[in-house]
């Protein structure tokens, strides 16, 4: 099956928006097995629509199109659809009753003024799909053999109407095709591993697992290596998509932290709430990004008890009792700082567990010793010695900043993975 | 002038990557009064490509072609446009040199393996130019009247060619055009107003100055207002947009915060350094966003002393000093206890000013007085009355934080706009 997508609107080709529909759309249709063989944006141009619509539609076996179905005077992409089409645009009834309703709900009046008449007029012929989530329909065209459809292009509504009426339709033409194929599919997130590591552990999976498409997919810090199993039936599908996560899982190890949707702060969070235990966090170069990760997810309020962003030395001392001495004989950037601040954040929040770093985010700062980049993160815990550990990042104060974060949650994670029945 | 974009790759057309360098090209043009006519992206397949830049060539008079210049077997974007010229690749002295003593310098061997060496090779006749952030260098072809640039596609490399090389050229032809009209610039960037309302304040204005452009563009929780002006010279354009720059700040007033580049944690940071003044936050909902957007700013230290992120009630009490009655008698979430957190977190800190936000982000809390969305935002400062705002944003979670982040800085700001001489 050929799929084209086009998209209109003057704010695609003047870089107002970037088209992060079509990426959307695209991700779901290569889950069906369907590579997009092409995105065409056009601004709002009415010969330069009717051109593109009609030479997709000579291409393609099904277009999916975008943008322009609104009530103003730039939104003719329907008008283009019947020029293409060689038909007129006539009003529709059953779209004028939705518009109706629509407004009736909402207490506005069901007069409907020019605007909102324009989005009843189709090209005739075509079936119009109700929109659950606006007012401009969703409008289905056949030109020649090639099947159209038309969505608005406000995100919501788009994903809405995609997801409920349009990928439905072509799965099921795709699975009236002879010598269908079945896809599996599992997304493993990890972090604390370079892209090319990641790379290299599972290179020699491959051709063990001839029926597995791997991609990689570097989301800083993380690296997501997405599986997707393909074969004659579901079942087989299925198992071999078991087969080649059992083996992934193993050469990957305990940097797998979660899998498909599972972010990584919900995932720390739910495991700290399993053992029963509680977080606080000390933060110098990372100036709250620890806390601000955590308390993002939703009831974070259970685990984590609070933060101290302790910028000035003497914050390092007051708020979480860092002695005077340590910091003037090693330095705020040591590895006896960022224990005395895990374990002073710890005594001060009352909690089982504290985390800390402290470090030179850049552009300016560091030391021949310890130069920008290099950052200390500790963790302190009931009953453990504390422990410390220094890395040194390269990138621009911002990459140093997320992985002096991720690399100092991810010392919690590693300890509860190795100690879960820790109280 | 006509305008195509063309960019090649599968992980365009497949959901890994959305086409982002589209969006800055469109953008830079349009500052050049050039509207982009059609961008197309397509997968790695030599017949599609080859296609899309015979007949963007036939429409267009420069088209800027993104993607395929690598070394691996998947790089044929130059195969392609030699087909589509009717000529040979030929492997090109100067690319040759070029590679060498970038890999010298890098400590690699000059001995280029075959992929190395397929960088290049060139369309013959056309113009390699050098890469200086990549090894790919851009090359420019001629293809009927159609002049066509290839570059990389990875972003850096894409933006460092289109600045240094490609726009310089097009900025040149389009000089050279007769009637060449042109235009100056300027972004206003505000904080504290809807979109509706920028709009509403702004509309008035658009017959006054009829060679401007307005454009608007939202940036939660910021709104952006872009101003074009047009003219047969560039003194008349600078006039008009001296003359509507100066309207639009007097009817937005203070809620402009910068212009162009300016973004909104610098320019506060800067008059809190021009004013001599520290800084400290307490942050119960916005769990450490205050901190770290502060934070982010390199230099920040000389300004920002320290954040509490006080999650728990008791760490409202232990670091910033709330008195246990005050949250036991108004709550967590109250007036009383944000007053107490912007005084209690300035004194612990010893700074000039203090900022404290308390409030339900959601989804769950909330209660009848005060809903979810609601959150109170206070200010203390050395010799005046600690001030404290109310407000309910509406939306999911991590847009109330954003919102109520925003709001707590904008009250300091627009303090040390009103009092600048403070000490």
């Amino acid at each position: 099956m050929r799929v084209e997508l086009l998209c209109t609107g003057d704010e695609l080709v003047t870089g107002l928006i970037t088209d992060t529909n079509s990426t959307y759309l695209e991700a779901r249709l290569f889950d069906l097995g369907v590579k997009v063989e092409r995105v065409v944006l056009v601004g709002d141009v009415r010969p330069d629509i009717t051109h593109a619509l009609l030479s997709a539609a000579a291409r393609a076996d099904v277009v999916i199109v975008s943008g322009g179905l609104g009530p103003t005077a730039d939104d003719f992409t329907l008008e283009c659809a019947a020029a293409a089409a060689g038909v007129p645009l006539v009003e529709d009834a059953r779209v004028l009753g939705w518009l109706r309703e629509r407004y009736a709900a909402r207490g506005m009046s069901t007069e409907l003024n020019p605007g909102q008449l324009r989005m009843a007029r189709i090209p005739q012929g075509a079936e119009p799909v109700r929109n659950p989530a606006g007012s401009a329909p969703l409008v289905a065209l056949t030109l020649g053999r090639c099947r159209l459809f038309f969505l608005p292009g406000v995100p919501r509504e788009y994903k809405a109407l995609l997801d409920a009426e349009v990928l439905p339709r072509i799965r099921a033409w795709l699975e009236a095709e002879p010598g269908r194929v079945y896809r599996a599919f599992r997304l493993l997130r990890t972090v604390g591993l370079g892209e090319s590591v990641v790379d290299q552990f599972v290179k020699p999976l491959v051709p063990l697992h001839p029926r597995v498409v791997f991609g990689f997919r570097t989301h800083a810090p993380e690296n997501h290596l997405k599986l997707m199993a393909e074969a004659p039936s579901q079942a087989e599908a299925e198992a071999a998509l078991a087969a080649v996560e059992a083996d992934c899982r193993r050469v990957l190890g305990t940097h797998v932290f979660g899998a498909d949707a599972e972010e990584y702060a919900p995932v720390l969070l739910g495991m700290l709430e399993r053992a029963g235990a509680t977080l606080a966090a000390a933060e110098s170069c990372t100036g709250g990004l620890i806390s601000q990760q955590l308390t993002a997810v939703p009831g974070a309020s259970t685990v984590f008890i609070g933060g101290a962003v302790v910028y000035a030395e003497k914050m390092k001392a007051a708020w979480v009792g860092v002695p005077p001495a340590v910091l003037e004989r090693h330095s705020a950037v040591s590895r006896e700082t960022a224990i005395a601040m895990a374990e002073g954040v710890r005594a001060a929040c009352g909690t089982t567990y504290g985390l800390s770093v402290t470090g030179y985010a850049g552009p300016g700062g560091g030391t021949p010793e310890d130069p920008v980049g290099t950052v200390y993160c500790a963790l302190s815990g009931a009953g453990m010695p504390t422990r410390c550990e220094r890395r040194t990042f390269s990138g621009d104060r911002d990459r140093v900043r997320l992985f002096a974060a991720s690399h100092t949650l991810e010392m919690l994670r590693q300890h509860l993975l190795a100690a879960p029945a820790m109280p």
